[in-house]
């Protein structure tokens, strides 16, 4: 059995691949470590846990033993300190931060510098180390040579999951990428708020950071890598009142003409071996519920032909595809499992 | 592995099978079956069952080979009719309305003349073999000797487990049971009407069916079976705004002064061998959405010592619990095998 | 014109007075005091108010000027202390905490413990001059001549009103009462908390406090003078997803056969000159919706005959007859105004 | 008093104009006309208006008496044939539908080629006479003269007044318009629907229509005014979980450098003398609840410097200044009163 812990346990982060490592047949939690309610237990805090992980959340100096892998489930600048002694210790490192989304400190530092934290990496001999785990993209990099993976932001899965074949493909022009990006509540994590506070959201919905979401660096990295060139996106995240789930509506100008059809096929190859993937028409009768649970994500190719544009609409839940579960995907072939243990399941409805 | 089919797979009863099907190790769907949506796949009407089931809905005269169980996931009156010939091919039948919840021709009666139905059962010779499918009470019961289980109505479920050791251990005068129930949305199920149309449910709640509900005739019926003489309960049902759960808050007053801590004992001993019930105290912090996606049903235990009055707090899913899990969990009485076979799932909060 | 003076004006008991009072035809905004965000415009706080309040919150040391009335909607500890030096410059006082509902100190100290505040009364004196702020009740007594108005707590209001006339007029038995209650989210006030952060509230409903309520000693004060005797009543406050609105469904047993007729007719005398009650029959088709946003309580009259039970559903806006529009009934009463004065609108739908 | 007729009485859009109507101090309803629900008062249907309005829905060959205005609350292809005959009578005609959007037989045919519909106008001969009912626009056309006004599509108010300035100041490149729209479920009116069914929408997020959306005519055709040459735009509708509300994120390529602050002058002296769009900068704190009720349009003006792009994020009610709003704007407007007659109200929060 792989013998996961995970830190910043008590959080939305924390609880939700607790909730998978429970289902999973070759893994289990170890240890689960916050600095907040250390000395409850889990399903104290999480009562629909009770029965499936009674463990007691411990500060983490009373961590003991050995474990295979360490979720990192803590917000930028925690998993870039205690990575290090994890990996001394032969833990490997999933980190759900930007902390290790960026494999040089140019490439750190510009990150950081964009969204107003310290350009210095704790510790910059890591990075090169670190693979950015979007599974699909990367897949063959994410191995059991490998200790350290930056798990992606959820706005970031969904937006590059979509525009991913146009980039590669050269579909459309770099300079016209819109990814206008809405998500459920509970992409704010578990602290309470006044903004997230359920009779100011109730019936509300609204843009936010308009000057800048901490997403947009990990997209433009990803797609340009795709694309074969730099770009810049614009970027714009909203707030809509349910408690999972992102729809991103993704849109480029196509620099040839092609039909729906076109590049409907060209989507279907592109994610043909990808489990968690699902492309779609433009008539197809989807949406978020239709992932809410699971690791799916799901695509609509559409192409407004009058005004020669591609869009594409991402669904993902934003705590599995979009942070839990992509973590355990990355796990899965950081240990050399198929893929899909442990997620394969299809949500429910309604 | 055991065969299933499911009648009316296209509806919330349907679907709510068809995922647990998917998950459980020693059963798979073997027909879809409907009146509505024939030919159309499941996964069509249900893209989340993409990749886990895509059988196409057939009409009942498609039907070909044979099966282990079927779950009639139909109204009063089909499974009734239905039955005969299913038994004939030695296929058990898993009932979802109220056509097997009664057990003599008289009660049967009773129950479908208060509900304003054909007081006359279709088959009722039948009626003796079937059995009701509150598996907590009625599990000896529930066995391979078994052909019909009369799956119990959603209410029915959270009001009987949370007043069955009241009941039994003649706890509370048997002439002062209220129950007030509330629902989500989801329990009235999948066919648009007005009143449950998105804009004028939203922010919107209400009692209905004031005059009586008809889940009230099993309630009485069971509680009266444990208390060991005939009563009548005040039943009131509620719609909130929510998709899916139930929370029924239940009130009897207590014969002889029983403190919190001794009724809480009794409810502990009444279900300590019971996987699907948890019991809490009035300070524990659950709620819906902590069974939410899952078999429990959790209990709150509260006395009002002021007024000498018990009262219980008791949270199901409506559309697990509450149907398609109590009827899984009642397949795996019927096939002996454990009782919780692919029902052993935490859900996911949030 | 009435010059109004709101203190807590940053919360929602406070704005909603404030978006009353901007369209109340003989009455105005004076000031808007708080503790907190002082210096800001109430319309930066609550942009809906631009252009029709635009006033900056002070801090209680900057008021200048002199008030006709002063809404204290504030916490229990709060109107008390503050009271006295409002009266003695000629201002009126309705105050929207527990610390004016009772007219002895004894009767406070009783209120005080039982919720484990101080049982001591800031200013006691003040007591008798206070009158109990359910207009349909005390009518004749909030005059011109009253200075001190202890507005009711919102649940109150809903349970008060429901059961008045049944406890006037002797129908049931007083130690059968059970008022079972669910509030909208709004009830718990603008502060964030874990339990209202909107991914916790979201599908999710629960009890809470079920070792006693605050309001219940008012209703139980009020139906108790109502009854002609003391009387206890079982309480329980719930929480469900909604933004606004209660919905108390209230039990008693009656003390002889009345059919739901001839107690709709005693509910409908009752409140025959009352403008913001209406009273239905039980197959009404009334929810919550149908009194958001305004001063109305809806009231539905069910008699269970099989167990001889009366059952009223009572639906208010907790913000506004559960509150500031009650404060503003209160008002034109103390200032002889048209009791429906500023509160005459339907509300919207859906 | 202006007397109106209401026709499509029964559905959201006339609910939504008669409860404007009873608060309106010069104009009253004189007759409410359907096809269905005929012989039920009103506030049967809507019990919130009981009080405000009881009258009963007639046939519209019930109708008696004349009326100096109609709305017609009624679906594409029903004014146009009722026009001339209330014209004749004298009654002005305000139509919420497309049928008198278009002002010449040819654009009309396109508008209805386009989404479907008989390319030929009913009525053709009255279109030169209509006038388009976006007020801040077309102000100045809709006087005493006029008898018909075009009522807007509710996305098209908020594309419309959002793009309105750059597009006449030609800030923008013609070719780069994107409106990426969300809208609340009531959006779809009153008819229940298995896509708009509670269940079916709860936690549920999807875009719709990818092929084209019955607003987007109207929508290039004023830009394309504004704008002094034709253009195309790409729009998205979404839906999401609330009742009301409309945000659309509007994009467009500047064709200069231009910054914020810029357009955010431009923006409000675009606006400054309309009493019912408020501008905001990027940062403000502003989403639909705070229009919701109003007739008011919340603009937010944010330029993404990086990429050259203006982007503005319009907030509407799309029931008022999406529907019934707009219509009592024109009405005003129609018979010379101040604009903003019976619609100066604040809204209420939360």
């Amino acid at each position: 059995m792989i013998r996961a812990k995970v830190v910043g346990a008590g959080g939305y982060g924390g609880v939700g691949i607790t909730e998978l490592l429970t289902q999973h047949p070759e893994a289990e939690v170890g240890a689960l470590v916050d600095v907040e309610n250390v000395g409850s237990a889990i399903s104290d805090l999480y009562p629909h846990l009770k029965g499936f992980c009674d463990q007691t959340i411990i500060s983490p100096d009373q961590v003991e033993g050995s474990f295979d892998v360490v979720f990192m489930a803590t917000p930028d600048g925690v998993g870039m300190k205690l990575a290090p002694a994890e990996l001394a210790n032969g833990t490997k490192v999933i980190d759900y931060s930007g902390d290790f989304r960026f494999n040089t400190p140019e490439s750190y530092a510009a990150y950081a510098t964009r969204i107003g934290l310290n350009p210095e990496h704790a510790n910059p001999q890591l990075l090169p180390q670190s693979v950015y785990g979007v599974a699909e993209l990367h897949r063959v990099d994410i191995n059991a040579d490998k200790q350290i993976v930056g798990n992606p932001g959820c706005f970031a899965v969904s937006c590059i999951l979509g525009l991913s074949p146009a980039a590669s493909k050269q579909l459309v022009q770099t300079d016209s990428i819109i990814c206008d990006c809405k998500t459920g509540v509970s992409g704010a994590g578990k602290t309470p708020h006044a903004v997230f506070h359920y009779p100011a959201r109730y019936d509300h919905m609204n843009a936010y950071k308009l000057a800048g979401h901490q997403h947009v660096c990990e997209i433009e990295r990803e797609l340009g890598l795709q694309a074969g060139s730099e770009l810049q996106i614009t970027f714009t995240s909203q707030v809509v009142p349910l408690c999972r789930g992102i729809m991103s509506t993704l849109y480029g100008t196509l620099k040839e003409d092609l039909s729906e059809a076109e590049v409907l096929e060209i989507y279907q190859d592109a994610y043909a071996n990808d489990a968690f993937v699902r492309v779609f028409n433009s008539v197809a009768a989807v949406g978020s519920t239709h992932v809410r649970g699971t690791n799916y994500c799901n695509l609509v190719v559409s192409v407004d032909e009058r005004t020669r544009r591609l869009r594409i609409v991402s669904y993902i839940d934003n705590l599995v595809k979009g942070q839990a579960g992509s973590a355990l995907q990355n796990m899965n072939l950081l240990f050399g499992l198929e893929e899909t243990t442990g997620l394969n399941r299809p949500g429910m409805y309604p």
